[in-house]
Order: C-alpha cells, then structure tokens, then sequence
C-alpha cells in the first residue's frame, strides 16, 4: 500500500498505477466545493490510487473556466496533496488556454498533464493536431513536461492517430510519455501497448487493468475508481506480486464497474457518494450533465450492495 | 443601403439581414491582430453587411480564450464599431465562461449573442442543454439581452432540438431571438421559420437566402459574407424592393459560394484576402486548423475570377 499520508513524496515523475480522474464536487451556485474536491483527493489517495487526476472528462474540467481551475489546483497544493500524485487535464479549444493551463501546473510542480485534443472543429488534419500539440510543448517550454495524450473519441470527437502520436513522440522523445485510452476498445489498447513501447498507456477502464498490465500497460485511468479505489489498487499489487489472487480481484472489480457504467458515469458516481455519504449536495452536476433520477441513484446503490460493495475508508 | 459609416447608430435589436461572422486575422505569435479585425469588421459595414458576428465558428471564435474574446471586443466598440450591428458568440463549454462572456457583450451594449450549447459531452439530454441556457439568461440577469441558438451539429455534434427551443422560448419571450442554422438542411431551415414565426431564423448560407426570406427567415449569417457582402446584400436589397433582379442576383451569390464551399473554410476565406490583398498574413489560422494549401489557394481565386467575381471596396 501507498503511504497513507497524501503529503508523503512518492517516485518522481513514475506514472503507473491506478489513477482516479476525480469527481468535482459543487456547492449550491454550481461553484467548485473546494474543501470537498480536496477531502476526495485526499481519500482516494488513503485509499489505493496512485495519484488522482484532475479535471478529466469524469472530474467535469471542461465545464470550468480556466480560473477555476487554476484557483482549484492552487488550493489543492496549498493542502499539501504531493503534486507527483497529482496528473493535471489541461486540453481546452483554445490553444491560449491550454498554453496557460499547462504553464501553470508544470510551474507548480504537476509535471504531468493529460491534454485533450482541440476538440471543437471535426474532421481537422493530423497536421493541425499536430501543430496544436506541438505549439503547446515548445510554448510551455519545460524540459520536465510529461504529457500524457487522452484519446476519447466518443467525447472529443477527435480522435488522436498512432501516426500522430509516433511523429509527435519522435519529436518530443523526453516530453511525450503516455496515453489514457478512453476508447473503450481492448484491440485498440493492445496496439497502442504493442506500438509504443517506451510510452505509458492507460486503458481508460479498471476491467482491462490485468490483461493490460500482462501486456505492457502502465495501470489504468478509470472514473470507477472514484468510488472503488482500494478494489483495483488490489488488481493491481497481486498482479505486481505475481499473485494467484489478482483474476480473482479483476473479476470483482469488473463486476464493481458493471453496475456503474450502465448509467451516465460523472451523474452517476455522485450520486452514490450523495447515497452513502447522505451528503445530498454530493449529488449536483454542471450543466449540460443532468443529477441521476432518483430511482436510478436507489437502483445503483442497491446493485452495488448485492455485490457486497462497500465504500472504502 | 446601410450607412457607409459603421459609427453610425442603425435601427436598435433589429436582428436582420445579411450577417457575417468575421473571419478574425492573426499575428505572427497567432495572437489576434486587432487592428486587422477592425478594419474587416468596419470593411464588411462599408461593404453590404448588415452586422457581423464575432466568435462564430468561422471567426475561429473557440480557438480563442476569454480574455482574448473580452479584449477584441473591447477594442472594437472603443473603435466606435456601432453595438447593435454586433452579435457575439459567446456559447463555451463552461457555464461560467459563458455567463461571462454574455454579461461582458450585454454590458457593453451588444445585446445580440450567438451562443453554441456545451460541447464536450456528446448525447446530453434536452434536459440538459436547457438547464445550460437558462442558467446563462438567469445568471446574465439582462432584459435587453436577445439570445440567438447557435444550431451546428456538425460542429458542435449537440443539436438543438426543436422541443429545446420551443420551451427556452416559452420560458423567455422577450429574451430568445432566433436561431443561427447552420445545418445546412434546407428542410430544417424550413421547419425552423414554420414552427417559430416569432423568431429570427438564419439560414448559415446564402444559397439559402433568397427562398429563406420569401419563406419568412430573418436574412442570412453566412461565412462567404466575408468576402461577398456585397454579392449578397445585392440579394437582400432586391428582395426587400420586391425586384425582378433577385433571382439572378442570388444565383450570383450562390455560384461565389460554391467555388468557396469545396475547401475547409475559414482557411479558404483567409488565403483569398492574403491573396487579394497581397498580405501574406492574413493566411494564417490558429491549430488545429492548418492554412490552404498554395495549390488550392491559387485554384480558388483562379476559380473567383473565372466568374468575375472581385473584392469589393
């Protein structure tokens, strides 16, 4: 187990692991619930995560304005959560926003970032991805950059090529250190793993964290582990320990994830910390996500409980 | 024809006519070469245009941060550029930037606002999209402001459903204005100037103009008024006049639109004033995406001249 103090220094710069893409809690205006986001840092990082990332596609980051996220990760390392343990999303459509994100964590020590492509215009040429990427590591200008590519086409609607990340890991070697593989497609994490060997790759999903880890991966991203951190930190150290246990542990993590992922994921994961929390506020999203209906908040709780699932901590 | 002079004062939150959303030139840093913008913005007012749009998709309006959004703004109002003859895209992922941007037009006199629903997340419900455009009309809190849907599927990839409009209307009368309807659908424009006769409906073509004001559409906000404004004022004006010539005329303006129309747009529209202009400049767009190639640049204007066609002003 991982130091149990958020505070204690882990490896610099290792980025493997089981890594949460943490929930943002809100308050009443829909505003960041700051205490709350670094309580949940804190807990998931007690509780099995490597490290946790901040405003990914599960933690909301799009539906904040880039001061927000900013003034959040300032607090966050104000707290004294290691920023080691801390990978920072930082791709937004405006290549000035991305620039300034990125500047901004790597100043304060989050060396890694996990960068979305531009995602407004569709169809755009892997020349104009890769002028994009390219703009963002030379403007940022810091040798210990590591980014991490986050490739989640049903999301982004633009998906980021073998062939463009090759050219922009080639011309980058020192920088470009990794992709999170939301795809969702076991076949296309096997190529990337096979494909890019001196990149760290993270399935997107704890239920390909085994057959991943057997292949090359680094560990995996994966909302779930908002709520079973300790279940897949398990998959992950009996697997590490070449022990018999670690199917066993990867079959009840993937019947962890089962119940979940039937239901929109970020509305869904709140609303099981509003149910066993009994914190109703847990449960608010931003806009354009929309709270689980009631019925489905008491039906994923319930399927969770058949499964013996507890939350952790 | 309008008043040559852009600083004067034209009929208040009348929302009609031929639109453009400027195209918006960059510097050599791919900042924004604010006094190039004005001097567009002011050109297109001298030269046919209604109004223009600023920080639509063609004005590479979500390449843009905050900041750099409020601050051409600024700049162009202190220009003495008349407020109502502005609409501003204003639409982000964030609701906060939204709000913000929407209350720094509105404050500023330019009550007219494009705004593009949330995209990142991909198959929102109605629920959602609703709950995202009412919060910016509570939270802006202005009742001049005049809010236009910006309808981009192939953009955005989140479509606005006829239902979605008919109840922000209901909700807000006085406030939802129109839509921009870039679906390029003829049928859906038809469906759109039907359903809400109390809206402005913008076809996102000209080629749709002329059967679009005789079906009872608000005019046109089309990207090739950027560099036809003339053309299609032409179109416009003859309509209004219940002229003979309307028909030919919009035949004209559609024949400038389909030698445009084959390339990536916003990069084509630029190449041609590099090229009419002799400024090399004015080629460049911001990643991701990438400028017209020369070939095609040169096949495009060879293809303009064929018709005869000519930079006015």
């Amino acid at each position: 187990m991982q130091s149990p103090e958020a505070t204690t220094r882990s490896e610099p710069a290792l980025v493997t692991g089981v890594w949460a893409p943490v929930l943002t809690p809100l308050d009443d205006a829909l505003g960041i619930d700051t205490h709350g986001a670094i309580a949940h840092m804190q807990w998931l990082l007690r509780n099995g995560c490597h490290g946790v990332v901040l405003f990914g596609t599960t933690g909301e980051g799009t539906s904040f304005s880039v001061e927000e996220r900013i003034a959040l990760l300032d607090d966050v390392l104000s707290a004294g959560v290691d920023p080691d343990r801390i990978m920072v999303g930082t791709g937004c459509c405006a290549l000035s926003d991305t620039v300034r994100l990125t500047s901004h964590a790597a100043q304060n020590g989050c060396k890694q970032v996990l960068v979305l492509p531009p995602f407004y215009y569709k169809g755009v040429s892997d020349e104009g991805l890769y002028r994009s990427y390219a703009a963002v590591i030379d403007r940022v200008a810091d040798d210990d950059l590591r980014l991490l590519f986050y490739h989640f086409p049903r999301q982004s609607a633009t998906p980021l090529s073998a062939a463009l990340i090759a050219r922009l890991s080639e011309r980058y070697p020192a920088i470009v250190a990794g992709v999170k593989d939301s795809s969702g497609d076991r076949e296309h994490a096997q190529t990337l793993i096979r494909s890019f060997p001196h990149l760290a790759i993270f399935p997107g999903s704890e239920a390909l964290l085994l057959e991943g880890l057997r292949q090359g991966a680094a560990g995996c991203i994966s909302a779930t582990a908002n709520v079973n951190p300790h279940g897949i930190r398990q998959v992950y150290d009996a697997w590490r320990r070449a022990d018999a246990s670690a199917d066993a542990s990867q079959r009840a993590a993937t019947d962890v994830r089962r119940v979940i992922e039937g239901h929109p994921m970020c509305a869904a994961l709140k609303s099981l910390f509003a149910r066993f929390r009994d914190e109703a506020g847990w449960a608010a999203v931003r806009p354009p996500l929309v709270p689980l209906a009631e019925s489905d908040a008491q039906a994923l709780q319930a399927g969770l409980e058949q499964l013996g699932f507890v939350l952790p901590g």
